[in-house]
């Protein structure tokens, strides 16, 4: 049986840093990161949701592109461009900056996804994900490299921001998989701007009780290559070129 | 000359997780964490500023309060309760969660200071601190242990803050020190409810330029005690007990 590789079938791997912090495999972590990037040549995006501000940022981004030596970072960015800029202009802005937009989780539309004012019709007020991209836009117009995260269970959403956004801005859209994301709905309203689908658990956890680490490797291959195939399936039947 | 010591003078200690990080001085930081608690008794607020959710976040909680040992984490509340549960819950809530909610760097205002719907009265609607803070106290009811950090740049909005939350909720309040934050006006618009004033650069680079260790410690005890002083002064001027 010939076996499918993980690598030659994604295109960015995103490790999470909560999960090698919790057990205290830093240096696992960057050994991981120089791995992929040097034997597999992908970049990888150290998914930290860091959300500081001012000189503790400069070091999170020393953190993470210094001493991780990663190729990008999701950030928290509540507290506004000095969240971002420390990133975006590190190494002459050659590294990526994806901000947290509008996210999957149960709460997220507490202050992100609901109207500020509830009392007010809500086709008069900017959503705090609208703000939060129409901001991008202008970090994207001085910095270059400022991404978006929209989770694949909003479609609706997604394409709201791609409006706001354009086409050119990455959009990293997680949910896929574990959290049954509507992989057609996202593609469809992405619009063919510059997308990357995310499927985390969904290809990790494919066979959560493998009996060794060769069965469980086989099954995220398997699973990275069917939701490729997923994906070329969807751009086949809407007749486009990717 | 007696020398002040720095652990006899502060009540808490709040390393920032990415100036440790920048360096990959992880297994450091857990040791210093440990020599805090253990030699001084003081608790540790590890300022990580965590804005993940679920089982990220989880794994989150068992960096901080698990492998690091922290007493109290900062948490960047953007996701909603989904980012502060897994905290709040650790340990049977035995830790600390202090939540971001006015923060004092120029840009915290894009989201969190300004009104969203900036056509309409300012009087109308509520700000996006002040939906946190509203939300804060729900997360209390329910766990107990969850305080916010206001900036002592800003005693009217920690006014605001301290009347929705009530006085015993915690609100660690950093900018006192390099940030020229107003020590009396932010103790004033706490209104006596429990407060942590926070002086990191002030205290940490009281002495910037030190020859050698001994002299920047005594640097440091020195600005500690002064700013203890200070805060003496206020409540004796004011008659308050504490």
């Amino acid at each position: 049986m010939s076996r499918v590789k993980f690598h030659d079938v994604v295109c960015v791997v995103k490790p999470n840093f909560g999960f090698w912090s919790a057990v205290g495999a830093f240096e696992q972590l960057r050994e991981f990161i120089g791995y992929v990037q040097g034997l597999h040549h992908l970049p990888v995006i150290l998914d930290w949701k860091s959300g500081d501000v001012g000189p503790s940022a400069e070091q999170y981004a020393e953190a993470i592109f210094g001493y991780f030596n990663a190729d990008a970072v999701t950030v928290n960015p509540l507290l506004g461009q000095d969240t971002i800029a420390p990133f975006a202009t590190y190494d002459e802005g050659s590294r990526g900056v994806i901000a947290l937009c509008k996210m999957s989780n149960k709460t997220s539309g507490t202050f992100m996804g609901e109207g500020v004012v509830p009392a007010m019709s809500p086709a008069l007020q900017p959503l705090l994900y609208q703000r939060i991209a129409a901001e991008a836009v202008g970090w994207n117009q001085q910095y270059g490299n400022v991404g978006l995260v929209v989770g694949a269970t909003f479609p609706e959403e997604l394409a709201e921001v791609r409006r706001i956004v354009g086409s050119a801005t990455l959009i990293l859209s997680p949910g896929i998989g574990r959290q049954k994301g509507d992989l057609d709905g996202t593609l469809g309203a992405n619009d063919d701007g510059f997308l990357t689908i995310n499927s985390s658990s969904g290809i990790l956890h494919a066979l959560p009780n493998a009996d060794c680490i060769e069965d469980a490797a086989a099954a995220a291959g398997k699973a990275a290559e069917q939701l490729r195939d997923q994906i070329r399936s969807f751009h086949s039947a809407a007749g486009s070129p990717k």
